[in-house]
């Protein structure tokens, strides 16, 4: 099995043009919708995803969401935790790569299965502990595409041991505490997130909906703009790392930003 | 990253729980259906992947096909070839080393990629052909999660080409072609396939349909069974490895499919 994942970039012309065409008829199919200009081409990328458009209204948006994913990316060196490896292999390395970005998962460990069967829980829960004793959920962008229960546990280190992620996209599916995990996680104001209401989730939408999948050009010239402000020269001691990197990002050739990407492969 | 992925199973009593609820709770809820009692099980199964009850009703199966998955699994040493990496990821590794399958996937090699883009088509497309020239669809199971020209080009290859795998699960998703891939391999009658009508599809619904994923006790029972009687002693030149490895999987160990498994993590 090949080690390169350039799955979620369009490299080819055939490719770009069946998204573009894509993106086209989800936008003329998909009526009103109540995001921002930000939020949007988020929602999108996972209705686009599913081929489901139930996403235009179950999408649910902490208000500094877009803005704080953004900012954990072009402040380079940010982890991205998940529940499933399923996400991490869907995220494109590449572009992991440009914004320095490692991935995480710990739900096959051996430690944390033990650990669930002595403790009684699920190894969601315990790999999600397992994250947090190596320090990586502190400023990361954490993605639960599969187990409320990664998702509830989450929540009780945010609101009990200080956790402070960057950005949770938490879109657990299923039948058993799905709903419930999300609303919990939709109460909390002092971490972002982006959050499916109801049941429906899937490591597919957590991929469509990661920052890293951020692909439109005219969006991300903008975020960036916005972001250099934001978490730019006036706030240098919260984020070491940006202003090289963000300086970095803003002076990439156009290019890198031009290439179409998003979830599916062409 | 761990190289041990063993996403696929519920190890501890909590998961098995939850997983048992949500069975019970989607029996609840789906209805009534015209599915058999071998095809039934994985329609749930992707039901329980995205929490999408369309999956009942949506999802079409080639009279033969359970029992060629079944029987392709059982036979020993079948690749899995899927257009992404996803896919291959959220298989249950024991499970594949249990039965000696190999998954593949060419998405992102860099002949691949040179080719399609000299040929101006896409990189599924040339990665189809390449699993082609490796000689692996031949009794492969192919899973297609992700891009319609892959299923096409596959559609092509079988009819133009009388490449044979054992079972197609032909779920790509999207806006433009993925309903008429699915229409076209559904005429097919001379190799099996599991397709979802329309546009709706993705990773996570293949890797809940693949016969690797089936976990069923009584169902593999069953079809244990069924398929010794099918491809056991009477046709032996047709599947040389089967005998031995069928004679292992009838006595193995109860347990080892008594553990209840499916896509989702506890």
């Amino acid at each position: 099995m090949s080690t390169v994942n350039t799955v979620t970039e369009q490299l080819t012309a055939a490719g770009q043009a069946i998204e573009h065409d894509s993106f086209a008829i989800i936008d003329a199919e998909a009526g009103r919708h109540a995001y921002s200009a930000e939020q949007w081409p988020i929602v999108r990328r996972m209705i686009h995803a599913n081929a489901d458009f139930e996403f235009n209204g179950l999408t649910d948006f902490h208000p500094g969401a877009v803005r704080a994913g953004v900012a954990a990316m072009l402040r380079g060196g940010t982890p991205v935790v998940a529940d499933v490896e399923m996400i991490c292999s869907g995220l494109s390395r590449p572009r992991l790569a440009h914004f320095g970005m490692s991935t995480h998962q710990f739900i096959s460990d051996a430690d944390v299965i033990a650990q669930a069967q002595a403790q009684n829980t699920t190894r969601a829960v315990q790999a999600m502990r397992k994250a947090h004793r190596l320090g990586l959920l502190q400023g990361a962008v954490v993605g639960i595409g599969n187990a409320p229960t990664a998702l509830i546990e989450l929540v009780r280190l945010i609101m009990e041991d200080g956790v402070r992620p960057a950005l949770v996209v938490g879109m657990p599916v299923g039948f058993v505490s799905a709903a419930e995990s999300k609303d919990l996680m939709a109460q909390i104001a002092d971490v972002p997130w982006i959050v499916i209401r109801g049941r429906k989730g899937g490591s597919t939408l957590v991929v469509a909906a990661l920052p890293a999948a951020d692909d439109d050009p005219g969006h991300v010239a903008d975020l960036r703009h916005q972001v250099f402000r934001l978490c730019g020269p006036h706030d240098p001691h919260r984020h070491p790392h940006h202003q090289g990197r963000a300086h970095a990002v803003l002076h990439a050739p156009p290019h890198e930003f031009h290439q179409r990407g998003g979830l599916l492969a062409d």
